[in-house]
């Protein structure tokens, strides 16, 4: 694909994601230098002293490094695993996943994120994570052209 | 507190997790050998395959890691980080994380963690986890005993 | 290759690094259920308060992990990355790591690690790990094959 | 302490690291905002392909996040886990790490650590980590400094 297309499938791709619909997250910028995506602080994303709930920062960091990693990677890919330190209370009103491929390979892209809580002219990070964007195996890539369902999947290896 | 306070205090403090409700889980099991946290993978909580999204695997290990934790350190207690690895794509319809304390010390609480998806009579092992959770320092344990508000978060340390 | 010469190549692997060499460590058992990996902590492993340096550790559950990863792959894999936890100082003197895989397929497999510290009549749990073994792309793995190297590398990916 | 005294007192540590002298790391650089480690990577550091052995790169991100997380936190500190990503083969003939504390709170330092091999005109990624260095509890801190030995350990907490 051409970078253009990748970035349009990509966006596609996010938008059919249910789990970020129910989140409310929303894919603000994409290239092949970086992925953000941000997310309202509204109150059923928050945990019982009404910061975000680990879960949400947690989500944030897979997928902004699913789709930083899938660019890298023109498109074939799945998340293997990250790492999450969380650092500081995060209490919006705005959250920001920040996801950079600092390594990229032939089978793989290795991305830091940062995720930053915005006020009204203030920004906190809140959490900082490491994770492996893997790229799918060649005979998984034709199936996935086959059938034109792509993968920029913010989920798992189907083995 | 005893034993069985605890337990209460974290189902309470489950149950006011905003986020927790919207994902729709549950806290099924709880004690200082494990907690056990599932939920029905209903279709909001998929990706564009059908697969239950990176993310919510990673709430469950986090929420999970979160209170095995906290009930091993009796109560004071956050989440400071964790790793995940997704090993299978997870179909349900029924996702369970079973978090163990696995080594805990006057500080910390380190926790292993599983995730499986169960469908009628099979179960398949879909990510792994491990982390930290914290005990809090003493003076801010002061602050939420007097506040009464105690501290199981799924979140992140108020420095 | 059957699983004695893949036992017996790992070993032959094993004793061909010089870093287990300079560290003195030792293979004491593999199979496809674990591999264990043992060092004397002896006073060059130490750092300033005596115990053992956390990069002892790191070493032990890097090649430990390695080392189950490669087993359950049939050998032509390599470590792609790691994490661990330090639970307590590890005073020796005899230090165990024990690696096994929790998942295996295709395209890797997932491995625990415990490192315990022994001593006459006690063992301490002295730091736990998770990581990933990924197998080599198959026309990596020909060259392998050719060059009759094969590959349980403690080490990385040569994209 | 002052912050020269603390830059005095880390080099002082490294080199009483037996561990460290056995690698034959040097640490070269030390301030608030990172610590640089090098090693030339003579043939004991290698594993059976010639490159630098995984458990070298370990190494190498445990002591450089200590060190960043320990000046960052004025030197009663630890490292208690982190994570390492290995993205190329290392060859050498000279390894750096650079660690960089990135959230510095009153418990702890999240660090981020690249490591690069160096040769002639070529810089070459070949690793990035990511962990956590904790402030040691206050009595903890008195004993330390009680029997003058100080703690930027690239060890494991006394509990």
């Amino acid at each position: 694909m051409q970078s253009r297309d990748i970035l349009q499938f990509a966006r596609a791709t996010f938008d059919r994601q249910s789990f970020s619909q129910l989140i409310g997250a929303e894919l603000k910028d994409l290239s092949d230098m970086r992925a953000v995506v941000e997310v309202v602080l509204r109150s059923e994303l928050r945990q019982q002293h009404g910061y975000a709930h680990g879960g949400v920062l947690s989500y944030l960091a897979d997928n902004a490094i699913t789709f930083a990693g899938g660019v890298a990677l023109s498109g074939d890919a799945l998340t293997a695993e990250f790492k999450i330190n969380y650092v500081t209370p995060a209490s919006g009103p705005l959250l920001r996943a920040i996801a950079e491929p600092v390594s990229v390979s032939g089978r793989q892209a290795v991305c830091q994120c940062r995720i930053i809580s915005l006020a009204d002219d203030e920004e906190t990070l809140v959490a900082l994570a490491q994770g492996t964007v893997a790229r799918l195996p060649s005979n998984h890539q034709r199936t996935m052209r086959a059938s034109d369902q792509g993968d920029l999947t913010g989920a798992t290896p189907p083995d």
